[in-house]
């Protein structure tokens, strides 16, 4: 029965499509395909479960490379490859320690992190009274008299009636990446930062953070602290502002070290110059397992490969997946694939990326020109049996964006944000926290918009 | 700020909206009020956590009717009371209890639970061969002569490949419903049914049985098996199709009791005579504690009247919720409160449930004339902000489905169908496994959709 079934599907496929009835049918059976058989959540298991966490310049950052080469070359695509990136390598060190002095020897505990990038405590730690800020312009409303010598707490929580929780993301995440250098600029002698975190509850999440231009001896430590902890520190600095707070980190930045972007791809039949990218960072932070960001973005372009391929559809253009190295905390990898892509002069028809979570899909994201986001608008009716209807021109996605100058389409995955800032970047980011069908919609979905696309065209 | 913002508010929804920019910041506002204050996650965690399960004719469910009462009490609405409904009351007994023999002495337990309206074994319990089938049709090719004094296991799975999980739990759930009834009519001693669960796990799912017109003395035990221990049965048969299985179980039928609809009201300014319904269903099984089925439904249809009161909203029409008893093993609370509508010749505008659980809205499901509906499409836009663009015409929901000849609109509110059939009347039915924003945007979709009915009207 299965191979009657994927007889059938390979005559449909290769006969290029005509019309809507045999598109819709096509469409139906790549859903069907990735819900029955598809392997991106049993992938994705090894990959969190047996390797983990992935930070850039990590033992398991090289595991991890090493086991979607091998996975890659398994299903025996037409090429797999390695591209050489250096990465920034960033080590957490032994477990944070903070807690909240209310009086002398009165102490709570209270959880945080540090943010990726910071300098460590000295070894005996910060204790230091505590000044709370919202904003990064409220430090200079204050001035160095108020804090110098003290620990900045950045405080402002992410906007609950943002529908779109990454634009509430988007809103506060200032105060992580730029705090600890503003803050130093007035003499601060370390920052807390609330968790980029919707939810009230105990995981500190941890994230990119930078000094900009800020001399070395400048800098100062930076972590976060969990949403509840937050809440904890600022009604107690409201019923005593004397209170001091204690911090103990250990991170340490050392020198750059090799690391790669893992490639392959489907070579075109017509026009095997011009190229379908589908994408994701293989690269995690080293709180959970990286289940959510990106492991599933990971698994499901590894699935577009593995569906196309095992139906044996012979696409008119190259269908190229790109494993990005450093997402999270450079984009070295984004960096030097765009390089080579200039370098090349290829040509991107799509690059369609997904890191917003394994969570059921919406749509995508776009940025391209109207003609073209007016093309792919003429194929929404293919989606809607699936419950795709987002189709939005609000940018793609981190690692594709510096494909700009050589690409038609810029795309995003877009999935359901509700739940996405509880685990982004904490301890809660875990595979026990995807749920198959969900993942596998997300990869049927960027399988029917590079078949959409290799098929129809974009003109 | 928080003051000022209502006073704005209640001046805005005190015009009557003319505009499209005024509606969308009512909505926006609506969407707002209930994700920063409402009250339906608080109430749900009491509900499933201080009550829980709360299976018709059980201590729980009259608990549960009384706290709905009370919290609608005070709320201060414009009326609350209680409608009599007599209820069926099916008592599980103590744990269930099973195990494939597959040679003398040579066991291994597996997870039953016994159907709703099952008959018990015998107390001993019941040990027989096993005949395997897919299809109720299946047992009329078998014959008597195959099934007599035999256990029948049904082992159809839901269709991974249906996107819409309701679609494919409604193809398989013939077997829990009527596969008693109709392998008794061919002399088996007992049935043991698929769980109606996409996932492969450990949780046994029950659900309601009938026995049809079965007399009493020719009924037997119906139970569920997990999928997992639907799968272990099935490959023990293939190797020894002589294994026997063992079931037992001691659940009980007894006389129906006295129970209640619980409904609360806003009256109308303008047509106190039409009513606007907003309901979902108070009962649950009693494996879990009901947080998806129905407590989601019916916190997030207090938050409705919640919200318009807090805000000193004056509906034109009348806002009515309606806390359904026995939607689970009877739906006697629904025919029971459309029985009295009819009687009182009530109009109703909208009739809206909430039963698929209290994940992220996608929209909704309606049962009405082209031209309501058509009328309804006319607001997409309105939800367009909240991703919710689905406004199918495929039903409504259970309960008010009765209404059809007194309501212009049927409606059900329409959420992320990939994850509910993990829960559904299962042990994994749990407050844990709500998502307190999805929950709120489910809500938050609901009282738009009753706001624009109220205000712009269907006409």
């Amino acid at each position: 029965m299965r191979k009657l079934l994927l007889l059938l599907l390979c005559s449909s496929f290769s006969v290029h499509a005509q019309n809507d009835e045999v598109i819709n049918t096509q469409i139906k059976e790549i859903y069907r395909q990735v819900l029955t058989q598809g392997k991106s959540y049993d992938w994705l298991n090894h990959l969190t479960n047996q390797i983990g966490g992935r930070l850039s310049g990590s033992l398991n950052a090289e595991r991890a490379i090493k086991w979607a080469k091998d996975e890659l070359e398994a299903l025996q695509l037409d090429s797999v490859w390695l591209q050489t990136v250096m990465v920034p390598k960033w080590v957490r060190g032994t477990f944070e320690y903070a807690n909240i002095e209310s009086s002398p020897g009165n102490t709570i505990n209270v959880s945080i992190c540090a943010l990726g990038g910071s300098i460590a405590t000295p070894s005996a730690g910060i204790r230091a009274n505590v000044v709370e800020v919202k904003k990064i312009e409220d430090l200079a409303l204050l001035g160095k008299d108020k804090i110098e010598g003290k620990i900045v707490f950045f405080n402002r929580p992410m906007e609950a009636d943002l529908i779109n929780t990454f634009e509430a993301y988007s809103g506060a995440v200032d105060q992580r990446y730029i705090g600890a250098a503003e803050a130093a600029k007035f003499g601060a002698l370390a920052v807390i930062v609330r968790s980029l975190n919707l939810r009230l509850d105990d995981y500190p999440h941890t994230g990119v953070m930078s000094y900009g231009n800020l001399p070395i001896n400048k800098r100062i430590p930076a972590a976060a602290i969990s949403t509840n902890g937050a809440e904890l520190l600022s009604s107690m600095i409201a019923l005593n502002p004397k209170l001091r707070f204690f911090i103990k980190q250990n991170c340490k930045n050392y020198p750059e070290v090799r690391s790669y972007n893992v490639i392959a791809q489907i070579k075109g039949e017509l026009s095997p110059e011009k190229i379908i990218l589908v994408g994701a960072h293989l690269d995690s932070w080293d709180l959970g397992d990286g289940a959510h960001d990106d492991g599933a973005g990971v698994v499901q372009s590894m699935e577009v490969l593995r569906l196309m391929n095992s139906i044996n559809f012979r696409p008119k253009n190259t269908i190229r997946l790109v494993l990005f190295a450093n997402e999270e905390n450079g984009l070295n990898g984004a960096k030097v694939y765009s390089q080579t892509v200039k370098k090349n002069k290829e040509q991107h028809l799509l690059a369609l990326e997904s890191d917003t979570g394994g969570f059921s899909p919406l749509g995508f994201n776009f940025d391209t020109k109207e003609k073209y986001l007016n093309k792919i608008l003429s194929w929404k009716s293919y989606f809607s049996p699936y419950f795709i209807h987002f189709f939005g021109d609000n940018g793609s996605g981190a690692d594709v964006s510096l494909l700009k100058s050589n690409a038609k389409v810029l795309a995003g995955l877009k999935t359901d944000p509700h739940r996405y800032f509880i685990h982004h970047h904490s301890e809660m980011d875990t595979f026990d926290q995807i749920n198959k069908r969900e993942l596998e919609m997300g990869a049927a979905t960027m399988a029917a918009l590079v078949f959409l696309t290799d098929q129809l065209g974009l003109e």
